[in-house]
């Protein structure tokens, strides 16, 4: 297997590895600092090892970013889109964001992701385009709600992207070893923005609490 | 009067020029890759009269924070807490933070401000006590109007964080051309946050658009 068959079927164990490492460099020493060998050296690999893997800086930072939409799709976007009721969907995706987000290794991978500067042409409109799916997917469920309660005035788009800001932002404040748990951030948000979009906001049965 | 003076003493009208230009080169360039010599030429400066106004690249830095906490204290802070009501004093927080964010010039203070990884030290101790500073004043608010109104749940540093969290957001998203105009914006984000907070979310008299 050719390095880049071997790239494109995903067929390689070290990758997730690769990704949170050199996510975490371009993060503490940005992207045009970071070299090849940096990463390789932080991996404990050979310069040739890591080429082995990855076939340029660019193509790796693509590939994080690709990495981390997968990851979005593969525990958020997959298991709130087998819930049929829309408020329970919302309820379920607001939960799943905020593990995800919340998880240690993902950290860096989603201050990159909000930091995409460093691509262009279309690596940047393919990123834009799985970024704006996921925007479409909540969006869609927000509208869903508007449909079923006309207590609601929040624009779906807007309501989306006031979501959004709402748990991207945790990783500029929030501590899993401070005063407030994952749990109880997860039930404060959740009751925020359902009672705010006008959806009441009341605990389900299916309450973040009593999901896990 | 001395460089040294000039500069503690603020008396120097081409200071905020300087900050917007600087701000949007670290912002497109990265700051280890943007050179005294780029934010000259950018200015129709020469390297020395650059000198003559700023005393190094990274003190520059700090200082383009300081002046965008300075804008966030002037324009949100006092006007703000010269109200009395809480609750009308948190509708012209979001309304005067909105208008703040979505100022064209201050979009790449606003990013940069966000991504404070190139300060250090004494540096970014102040800086992280300023933006602390703001994040109290806001709790404050929110803690005022706890006690007013029994019908909210949300803990007020979890409502602060996510209201941060829907205006920062703002300018990952948020175009001023696009369909959504800034008084429609600011008049859903107050709603929804408001009724998400507990505080009901009806306008009031002096509603965004009432009070332009």
């Amino acid at each position: 297997m050719t390095d880049k068959s071997k790239e494109a079927a995903g067929g390689d164990s070290r990758r997730p590895e690769i990704f949170h490492v050199a996510a975490r460099l371009f993060h503490e020493k940005g992207f045009a600092q970071t070299s090849m060998s940096d990463i390789s050296a932080a991996l404990g690999l050979t310069k040739a090892g890591l080429y082995h893997h990855i076939l340029s800086k660019e193509q790796l930072l693509l590939a994080i970013f690709n990495y981390g939409l997968d990851l979005l799709e593969r525990e958020v976007v997959q298991p709130v889109a087998e819930i049929s009721d829309p408020e329970e969907k919302l309820r379920r995706l607001i939960q799943k964001h905020i593990q995800l987000i919340l998880q240690k290794r993902f950290h860096e991978i989603t201050v990159i992701l909000h930091e995409n500067r460093t691509l262009h042409g279309k690596s940047l409109d393919q990123i834009n385009q799985r970024k704006k799916k996921y925007i479409r997917f909540l969006e869609n469920i927000l509208a869903d709600i508007a449909r079923k309660n006309p207590r609601g005035k929040i624009q779906p788009k807007l309501g989306a992207f006031a979501l959004l800001g709402m748990i991207n932002w945790l990783y500029q404040w929030y501590n899993p070893r401070g005063p407030v748990s994952q749990d109880e951030l997860t039930e404060q948000f959740t009751e925020l923005f359902l009672r705010g979009y006008g959806t009441g906001g009341a605990a389900s049965p299916s309450s973040p609490r009593a999901a896990r």
